[in-house]
């Protein structure tokens, strides 16, 4: 076992937190860009096990920290249920938006496609727990529903979704269907993962923040439900962490009904206030900011030190509240990681 | 007295709750558009006392609110404190950003210079006030100091701030020393306007869910205290509404230590959840989503009769959640006045 999954599944604290980060495979490091340049295209890397494994590995060789998390996107699910995705450099993702019932009802939803398309993600979930330390863990992950939704309806990010938030307002039953069709999918990706060698899995809701309030409940919250009790029926060893960011004040009403195992917290929500929302029904991970990191090794160091001393005696899992930007200085990284190897 | 200075002053619920629109001045109105086309640019519409008059008073003509906000912009704060500051259509507010300790020690904060530059929106309050229905409120405001502060580190909005974030892990002490200097202004500011005949004020802080949690107390909480403290020693009689937008979990915390006479609450929030927060410290107004206006009047009227239903009892003001979105019909704003003034 490793302290990664001790602090999710014993709910106790451990020597000290387990540590990894989101996007901890990427632009800021320089191995990362030499795979990344011999790719043709975003996806491309996503979809070749050998190159996704090795850029998985790469974090966990240079930082040592406690778990890898498989190198994908939240976007691999729309485009196994038949979507156009691509990435287009200094764009970010481009989808052709789903404009009708028609184009929902349209998307594949069955085990076989959804699992077929996304094998290659499946094989190099196999080939890095293969290469994985037995004290590490390998971390699966999926968009949630309402997150996904968001860019199949708008085709794009950004503008704060309104285009999806609209439709949403606009068809609430078409946007319901998706919502569950979605659902579907992240279910199977999820449990395939687990399948192909995942140890704990995350639901990424990056937009959780964006829904309605009258839609918070059918949207975010309702879905997630549905995806961690269907994983803790079929896979009850496997923790969930949920990372529904910029859920506010609903953070408590989320972590009480959807019962993960972890819960991830954003940048902008205090840990204190986060560990209370909480009230111990799971395990907490966050928050250090992105912008912290890449601004200041000592400052984001000293930040994790005093967060890690205010939850001595949580199980607390030390991460950012969103991931790693391209400018980061690897020498940041490596100061906040040693602060954390060497906590007592 | 008006209904809406009751619910704020007396915390009691009234026989229906008090209800404005933010930016219920603005591009929706065909005679808004007509008096913004005889103005050179946005601040000069801001600057001109008869035609600010006149447009504050626009939607209190349409659907008798019982509120009027003054027409002005959070940024006449930064142009008064010597900045650059142009609205290029399209494109949104542009300001030469601050870089340096030098820049922000050249801000202006003294009365004479803040209250001589915007003299204008005094006059405007004025006339608005002479021209108001005694039972209808006047609302003066301000943009709250980290709001400000991005606006005025980044020069432009956009982007989640980050320029402006990284500047304050960069530079925290002159990033503090700027938060201060725009807290002694907003206080100059909102004096000044409760002076020339504001019945109320409101506070915005429409990027509080952008603030690091490390400086969530610093950046927004305690510029908020210092603000409502000041306002309640010169002027008891006048309420003060805050409205933290996207400070998410940490609402509670908020009320419970700035105190304010009411709390508006975000699109995102479910008012619900936030009654339960603030724990009946102070009055709550929200939190229709503009984007549900625009796109149904009809679920939008649905939507305010339950949150009406639901508060019963509760101090609370009908608003948005955000301002008004240029593409709304007037039909669904008049269908939602409607229903709040036949609620029973």
């Amino acid at each position: 076992m490793t302290r990664f999954i001790d602090i999710l599944t014993s709910q106790k604290a451990t020597d000290r937190p387990a540590f990894w980060f989101m996007r901890q495979a990427g632009r800021y490091l320089p191995e990362y860009l030499e795979v990344r340049a011999s790719c043709d295209g975003f996806l491309n890397l996503c979809y070749t096990p050998d190159k996704a494994t090795e850029v998985t590995l790469q974090p966990i060789r240079r930082f040592d920290m406690d778990a890898a998390i498989i190198f994908s996107d939240i976007l691999v699910i729309p485009h196994a249920m038949g979507m156009d995705v691509s990435f287009v450099k200094g764009e970010g993702p481009k989808l052709t938006p789903l404009t009708s019932q028609q184009d929902i009802e349209k998307l594949h939803t069955d085990e076989t496609a959804i699992c077929t398309h996304l094998q290659p993600v499946y094989n190099a979930l196999r080939q890095t727990r293969t290469a994985l330390p037995q004290d590490k863990a390998l971390i699966g992950f999926a968009g949630a529903p309402w997150t996904l939704a968001c860019y199949m309806l708008q085709g794009r990010g950004g503008n704060e979704f309104i285009t999806a938030r609209e439709y949403l307002y606009q068809n609430p039953q078409q946007a319901s269907a998706l919502i569950d069709r979605i659902t579907d999918a992240v279910i199977i990706h999820l449990r395939a993962q687990i399948d192909a060698g995942a140890d704990a899995l995350q639901l990424f809701d990056s937009w959780a923040g964006l829904t309605p309030a009258p839609y918070l409940q059918a949207c975010v919250i309702d879905p997630a439900i549905r995806i961690v009790a269907a994983l803790r029926e079929s896979h009850p060893q496997i923790p969930v962490i949920a990372f529904p960011r910029g859920i506010g004040a609903a953070l408590g009403e989320y972590a009480r009904q959807v019962k993960p195992a972890g819960i991830s917290i954003d940048t902008n929500t205090p840990l204190a206030t986060a560990a209370k929302a909480v009230e111990g029904l799971c395990a907490i991970q966050g928050n250090l900011d992105p912008l912290l990191l890449a601004a200041d090794g000592d400052k984001a160091a000293a930040y994790v030190k005093e967060q890690m001393q205010m939850m001595k005696g949580v199980p607390y899992i030390v991460n950012l509240g969103h991931g790693i930007v391209p400018h980061t200085p690897i020498e940041h990284v490596e100061r906040v990681c040693e602060t954390i190897k060497s906590f007592q």
